[in-house]
């Protein structure tokens, strides 16, 4: 996958890691400890795989000390094994090579300003009065409307659309499909001059910002704000198919996996981790801290970090069916319980 | 964010209020209550917003009459300010402007009709016998296909897909990376000459229909019929990341949150509101004025207007860990209920 | 929807089944049995539609050897008449026509490799490396990245992006918005030097194998695995909005409805159903033959065939919120049964 070859002894010197084993040991490649060659760098983090470590023939394993000892082959020690790999791995992702300038397709508004360090490929599409910053990318098919920003070293992979009035920070990472700064879900009931009620639209005004380090995942979805801003603070990460609404606020350093969504006005706090599918009512706060997991449905507003869970155990269908009954049941069986005790809740 | 300045009693003229304090009062923009400056338009119409009314600085405010009274400020009185206000902020939305005519870069087929007021942009591929209607704008990155259909003054976005027999009714909004018209998912599992069981496509012959006065979210996707078509009536407003199967109809004026779905061949209800994440089994009936809750799953029928829920509701992990284990234990438990009481549900 | 005309006795022949009644009646499209005109092929499948059998005025009805009896019209008997129907349906859809060659417009890499008798559409980008093979259909709008293939036969149809290291087999079929080869949503807590935590992104340096034969749904996700690939065998059929985390595996012939997902290094086996909505979590192993009910979530891994959910019945709102306080209440109660009886779970 490269043709970089690199050493332990350099590898350690470069990430401050310290040599167990052979420093001259080489690696052109990553692998699983199972799937391993040679010639592959690998890791031991989660603890149950510390029985394929007897096994693997990688050329050097990434490691805690403890898990050095007595490890016959080479290791790099490290404290956190994952996030050293995760360094080290960037060397050997191949560099993909994208040509300075504006590709001679690309429909450029010419009141838009492209810095002359950034790259436009094929087929993009830049409204008025839209920015693109330094070493900023904008891949094939990309389409940016009107009162955009891109931020510095910043990339849109293919495909992305930014709608209008959306302002991307600093390396921020936006994935094919993804669509920011499209109208929000803003309607009122009106009643027509015939006596018929409809609905008309809410004009939605705002924009979107996004911080710096931002990531944003393929097909995920981010509403522009009714009247303020729509706003994901520095280092979010969104994964793929998630929807964001109007005049929502996510603070810094949350992580929001796959098929999440959070309802219009909604304010998530900082280091905060939803689990995918998981939902987040309109108009709530969560705190800083909170791990939401995966499905669960947040209707109230949450104060105390911890960990918040909703659904039932997955079960055999004829079992569940069961349960399923005596759950409509739920409320007349409880008040069938012996009086005389005292409840508890 | 417009240079446009409007007077209270202009407005009041003009949508139908009536002013309390100075008709003189200008405005040039909007915002909430909290963030309003002396140029801006507001709006009080949930009461758990009046408390800052009496902070606000806004130089006019959308209200009730009863809100009104007392108020020292400058209102614009409404029987229903939110309507009022949403009718209001049109006037402050920046108007983009679309050139009238096809731009050089489109592929348009000889044998597809573009009225020559409609909005044609980079990057846009219509297929055979495809027509665009008068004053409609389809926007840069478009792809219609076979034999659809863009009714006057209707609007994709950018990025939008009709795969093939989509017809759009008037004034239809269509968001970024919304794909109509592609095929409904029908398969049939068949047995190879080898004895294997393999799946194998039903042809989706179909088409998709959609009403006047529709808006179709970011990345939501509706297929079209397998034999029939798949269906919204006048006026259906779908959010993001919906997914609509084939041959579902949806009745008018039926609104849908965020990443709600609808399975193959479900018929929903005039004026219905289904919650995000919800989701609707196929070859079921909803009727008029049905209310799905947020991640709520319908399994049968609906033949009586009202609001319907499922699911359980969100506790710290630890304590849900130990409702979630006496779930699978429910009938079990119930049958340990004291006999001799009648059981009622 | 065709001019195509064919009698009974000829489809009787091409399809191996046997005519009862009129061998020289003709149809020229098809229908439902409710639907259809004299000049329809229809079908009777489901029983509960058999009603419908008496009053239809189709040409030609698809049933069973013991519907055909005493039914008074031309039928064509089939044993499944599901899967006949489904391969006559084909001679009805309308061949859309794609050019064989390059479009003007599309942007290729001069490594990368098309075969003569493909076809790419207008505004399509292909990367380095990448390979379209023989009879392949690359419709327009679609972006191909680098190191990618696209196997005999096999069609995107629109506005479909193969971002890197994307291995398509044979015959599949890619509906529009897909995403296929993102980056997986790699991440570890990292500490700055400033002693804040904050994320850093761990390379996704594998790829994407999908089989013989798949299909994949229109804004459907499958990211690219962190270290060995993301892999799809023959025969998987994605519905749309589906998301299929890093390194997933899916086995041959297994279904996937609407808005599934699947989290990273899952591995689910052949022949299993997956409804619409489900959650497949992460690191986990379903075994062959499984069905998950919709909206379910498999949080532990299945290792026997069978039918599988999660979740509680529908309930109108007021009922529902007396059986959901109940829920958070559930281990309480069960505590407070009487002693003596033995627990049965």
């Amino acid at each position: 996958m490269s043709q970089h070859v690199h050493t332990a002894g350099a590898l350690a010197e470069a990430f401050g890691l310290s040599v167990h084993g052979d420093p001259a040991a080489t690696v052109s490649g990553v692998a699983t400890l199972a799937g391993a060659q040679p010639h592959h760098l690998s890791f031991l983090s989660n603890p149950r795989y510390r029985a394929q470590l007897a096994a693997t023939v990688a050329g050097i394993v990434v490691m805690r000390g403890d898990d050095a000892q007595g490890y016959a082959g080479t290791a790099l020690v490290a404290s956190d094994p994952y996030v050293a790999f995760a360094r080290m791995a960037a060397l050997f992702e191949p560099a993909a090579r994208h040509p300075t300038g504006v590709h001679a397709s690309a429909d450029v508004d010419p009141t838009a300003a492209i810095d002359p360090t950034a790259s436009v490929a094929a087929f993009v599409a830049i409204g008025p009065r839209s920015r693109i910053g330094a070493g900023a990318r904008i891949g094939p098919g990309c389409v940016i409307g009107e009162d955009c920003s891109v931020g510095t070293g910043s990339e849109l992979v293919a495909r992305v659309t930014l709608v209008r009035r959306v302002r991307l920070g600093a390396r921020v990472l936006v994935h094919p499909g993804a669509v920011l700064g499209a109208d929000g879900f803003g309607l009122a009931m009106d009643r027509g001059d015939d006596g018929t009620r409809h609905w008309i639209k809410v004009p939605q005004l705002g924009g979107v910002v996004v911080g710096d380090d931002c990531e944003i995942g393929a097909n995920t979805t981010i509403d522009r704000g009714a009247i303020e801003d729509t706003v994901l603070e520095d280092d979010v990460r969104l994964d793929n198919q998630i929807q964001v609404g109007h005049n929502v606020r996510i603070g810094a350093h949350t992580a929001m996996a796959g098929c999440s969504a959070v309802a219009g006005s909604a304010v998530i706090g900082r280091y905060c981790q939803v689990g995918g599918g998981a939902g987040i009512l309109g108009h709530l706060t969560v705190c800083d801290h909170v791990v939401v997991n995966a499905m669960a449905l947040v209707t109230s507003s949450i104060d105390r970090p911890g960990e918040y869970s909703s659904g039932t155990p997955l079960m055999e269908t004829r079992s569940w069916r069961r349960s399923a009954a005596r759950f409509r049941q739920l409320d007349a069986l409880a008040r069938r319980l012996p009086a005389g005790t005292k409840e508890t809740t």
